[in-house]
């Protein structure tokens, strides 16, 4: 568990990326049993075990299928891993995942491994490379970090409140934000350059931005803390309609994972089981929701996804993901991947909002500036945090 | 009915106005029994006994309640008739307003005189008058056509299919769309001038567009059958993966309203009862995902809020209201307006879709082409069309 | 108001107890408005408008269409006012009763005029009548008393609490009861005698019952209250599985109906509007589970529908149903109704429970010991109440 | 697998019966890997781990816990393994037992360890047992049952459908059932005599029986085809109102495994696997309704549990489960166990239906001709089957 993070984009081969990659999933699902790889606590969750073995599915079925000669590991594995492209056939329902104990754990790592040895057999060969292998390079990454937002949650629904293991990684504590003014006007939005981005950064555009204050770091819990304390989850003002009404429907009263006692001492549920609070580290588990009403409480609102990106030279990310102010439309212009990769991003814009940053559990290199992550608005099972901006 | 449009802005005096659109509410529940009026087919839908209440309620709330010597019609009305302002305190459910059989319609009217007295008594004194009384002006407006959409939805409830009013308004037919070039580059957005405008019209902003080329009309029923005829409700390639799940869940096969009978001949519930279908007129009732749905089929896409409104000069609008490819997201620096009626747009500001426009239903003169109509992605009982957009 | 009962079993003629029936139903729709008559609170409730359509239907469907030269009042009427009948044709939805603004209250007693003047002209032929002429009469009775369990929790839906009458009648208030013995032994029950009886009351046949006591009247608001107060609402001791998951879920505190004001003062809402607890009333509103869990912390139980049957001629009983520990099971030799009213009682033989009695809203001579009226356990809108038993 | 049957009331010792039932939960686990002993494929269904949890829990909360000296395995347990008692505590809810994967399974083995080394200790000082040993004898062999139709239940929730034992047992094939007469008149019901009976099987009671005619084994394959293809699930006329909103609301088209490939033909999912359908095999996993309406297409009816016990020493049975035409009641002078086992059968007496005889899968000797089983009727993942009466 040493290193959570690894890179697609290293100066190595992309052989080594693969397998770097390929072992860091595998490195993740060590610490646990297979019932633990086996189980679903929400529709929105996967099992480990299914994240292992759609990442495979993802290769053999972009990559793999198309050469000349390769033999399936096993005909039924599309239809129960394939996550949601109509392109590629029927599929498992997403909220029953959790039923499969077959194939097992075992059998999912033979396919792991059936994959892999076809994967090097093709780079052997030395041709030219699909863009969907570097695609399927990154989509693994993407569910390095999912394999550990569904675990967690799994393990949360458990009330022994297991460990998932003992040296896991989290936030850190942060030092306190300062505020940074930008002065706005025309700036280029989007990916441009070299190197690989998902087709949701691009094309590379000019947006007008008023100037405006950004701050340096996300809130800490101590922040969010007072904001509760003052009443936060009482009083409607603070929230948007549709928030207020998810925070009544569903009870809320502080971040997901946030334990309270008889006493009143609190604690949170994390990767290393239940720990007091770190008033230090950033305030993560929450949703947009709950983010802009922290921002209208504070006097301040969250940043649009633009003002971010055009800050982020000087700004501190990468700690937890940072809810933006932003819808996740289409930037004018955009062109989906070609083929079956064409429902990776472009399907989803709509009803969620973009996240920007990068998180504690994201693989190192793989994210971007201009990377956009998108989650429904009321979405509090990823590590996603809060920076604050506001208008000069 | 002959005419179903008034406007506030008139030349005539603010008396003039208020009197026109309070009458104007009245002579569109005269078609409708007392019972017509108390029925709630919804919860997105109101009966419209509960919207000649609730436009009174907010003349009173927002004008006539902080007026020294002002004496109420009935206390409890503030619970009933209330919408969603968390500052004038709790409410009778939504989903519950068709229960209200008490105050009946005859009371409701004399709720509504009594109002009507008060304003004059008001307007008798030639104060100035407070903002809440324009936007009580424009918000009755707003009702007006939502008193059309929320009747023609209860009466599809009925299996008698009945008819509100056998010469009620229709978008009537238009002409072939032609397709129009804009060149783009920095536009100004939103509201700046003089005369009403909502806070979410404002502040009038620089946008940075590309190319694009813009339909001078929206789409018509001629086009839309060719789409389902092309099996547009069997394709998912042509979805959002939200449409395409809530089209199965609900089993779309056509936009609503739109029937079928044993031999395939087509028809359509309208204010007038069921009609055959005019294949000239625009399409309408559909979802932002059939809009979306549709453009994709037809090689397109539909225009973002800001190239319609940069286009708007140039096409023809006001038929039906037509669902944009932007989110509903705060214009930058967006203020919400002072008082209890920062609630009224503000808080909505996530998770909706822009529509541009105005409908056949809109009182003539209440939108502008900054004007910034908004409703879910899946919402069907609008006035709701498609107008089509491409890059250059 | 003055006379809520009306009897079908009347020494008079058989024209004089459909006449009176037929005006008792609408004497009990007269103090409400034509909106009050339209609303639907619930599924399990029909609309007032609906009772007295159906009831009209149902002599229409049973006993008229048969006859030559009988015209329909209106051929779609039958889809609108079926209630449950699969062989008399498809329906309109049962939670979907309240859409039907159309047709209009007026309408509806046109309607009932019409059914009203072919009966009369049947009656005038003095032929043999067929058996559903009998059925049709007991129907309407039994639509009586929905009607006011039906408006009353309409009512109940409106925050205002409106008042259905301010002399409508209520359960009154009781002596307290006494506890009387039976020897058990085996005991007819059933209906044997002349007269009408439903199916579901035959045939008679003996049944073994053990020693037995029962109260000579139901239990009054007072001893429920003493409930209550002892945590009867807390303590999962005293209650089903299913009841005290209820119970969970719905949040249940007291009977429907009861309030608690801020200072913890009792009242209820009645036909009269809300009004103080009358103590010596009998509890009504309770559902079997609550009788049952209020028996159990009585030390007692509820009678079996054979041993009340059995204690019929001893007890009082008539101002609220009473729940029976017995399930709605067919007695041994059931054999339906022919035609469409086989399906009046034998298919809904399962899942419910039995109430014995009559209650103070059932037309006078409508019900008799061995009528056997069923609900499902959780039901708590009709007037049943409680009586308790025990082994000797 | 070859010894699927295991008894409780064999002539050996107490020891030889606990050590056997207990080898035997475990054997039925055997074939299975651990993540298909935590997958819970329903609410209503338990995960296999679960099962071997909670039969210890049983034994540990009931017979051990009040013993000086008795050392708890793991103070968390009575959480995560009380099913339903209110009197031993809160639990994790029903819904979410599939979430436990942790204990592990081989960490609930070595807790089923523990308590069997303590239930030797005390059998070892051959004091007088509690009566809750025989009941926690008892109860594991019910679960073992359990196993059973849950593990099948979820195997077949896995689009594989795998296999959980190659020579599972199944029910086997049947001769055709005769018709035999029975006399009626006063019989004794329930268990009266030595040997263990649940409470619900008490007292022993004299019933009135009115002749009838029963048949000698239940209902196959073959006639159940013939019902099905007869339009048995299209024609309302045989149903139940609550079994036919049921068929409609889950589609069903024949029994829960049944399946139907392209080309019409047949097969069922067992616990062997998919395997062709035997026609002469018992028709099992259908619903109380289900049965209710074979038997009234074949124009006879189900018999009530009294006509069953009164037969029972003339029919053949023990393949399946056989809904009877009763409502699960308590019988006259019903008095539930002592203790914390008085919440084991006696408050599930509501909405259920006795099952009679019991099936392939029961331990041998579990069950006897008193034995009431009960389930709703809609449920049809037991093996549970139909037998025909009729009246003479």
């Amino acid at each position: 568990m040493s290193s959570m993070a690894e890179t697609a984009s290293a100066p190595n081969s992309l052989r080594d990326s693969y397998r770097r990659i390929r072992r860091h999933s595998e490195a993740l699902a060590a610490p646990l049993s297979a019932e633990d790889c086996a189980v679903q606590s929400m529709a929105d969750a996967s099992p480990v075990k299914w994240h292992l073995a759609h990442t495979s599915w993802f290769f053999e079925s972009l990559v793999l299928t198309a050469r000349p000669g390769y033999r399936s590991f096993d005909p039924h594995y599309g239809f129960l891993f394939n996550s949601y492209y109509e392109t590629l056939g029927p599929r498992h329902p997403r909220a029953r995942r959790g039923m499969l104990t077959r194939p097992s754990l075992d059998e999912v790592m033979a396919y792991r491994a059936h994959v892999d040895a076809a994967i090097e057999a093709l780079l052997e060969e030395r041709a030219a490379l699909p863009p969907d292998f570097e695609i399927g390079l990154q989509h693994e990454q993407q569910h390095q970090e999912l394999i550990l937002t569904d675990i967690k949650h799994a393990l949360f629904s458990n009330p022994l409140l297991p460990v998932y293991a003992a040296d896991a990684p989290g936030p850190g504590a942060l030092e306190p934000p300062q505020w940074l003014d930008h002065a706005g006007g025309l700036v280029e939005i989007g990916h441009g350059g070299a190197g690989f981005a998902f087709d949701n950064e691009k094309p590379r555009h000019p947006v007008m931005l008023r100037p405006f204050r950004i701050a340096s770091r996300p809130v800490r819990n101590r922040d969010y803390l007072d904001f509760i304390e003052d009443g936060g989850y009482l009083r409607p003002e603070f929230w948007l309609s549709e928030g207020w009404a998810k925070l009544q429907e569903e009870n809320w009263r502080g971040p997901l994972y946030w334990l309270q006692d008889d006493d009143g001492r609190r604690s949170y549920f994390t990767l290393r089981g239940a720990t007091p609070l770190d008033p230090e580290a950033p305030v993560m588990h929450v949703s947009f929701h709950e983010a802009a009403a922290f921002a209208a409480w504070a006097g301040k609102r969250l940043p649009t996804e633009f003002e971010w990106e055009a800050a982020s030279a000087q700004i501190e990310f990468g700690a937890v993901w940072e809810w933006t102010r932003s819808a996740y439309d289409p930037y004018p212009g955009f062109k989906p991947f070609a083929g079956a990769a064409s429902e990776y991003n472009g399907k989803f814009m709509v009803g969620q909002l973009v996240l920007r940053g990068g998180s504690f559990a994201t693989p190192t290199g793989h994210a971007r500036p201009t990377y956009r992550n998108f989650f429904p608005a009321q979405t509090r099972w990823q590590f996603s945090g809060i920076r604050l901006a506001e208008d000069i």
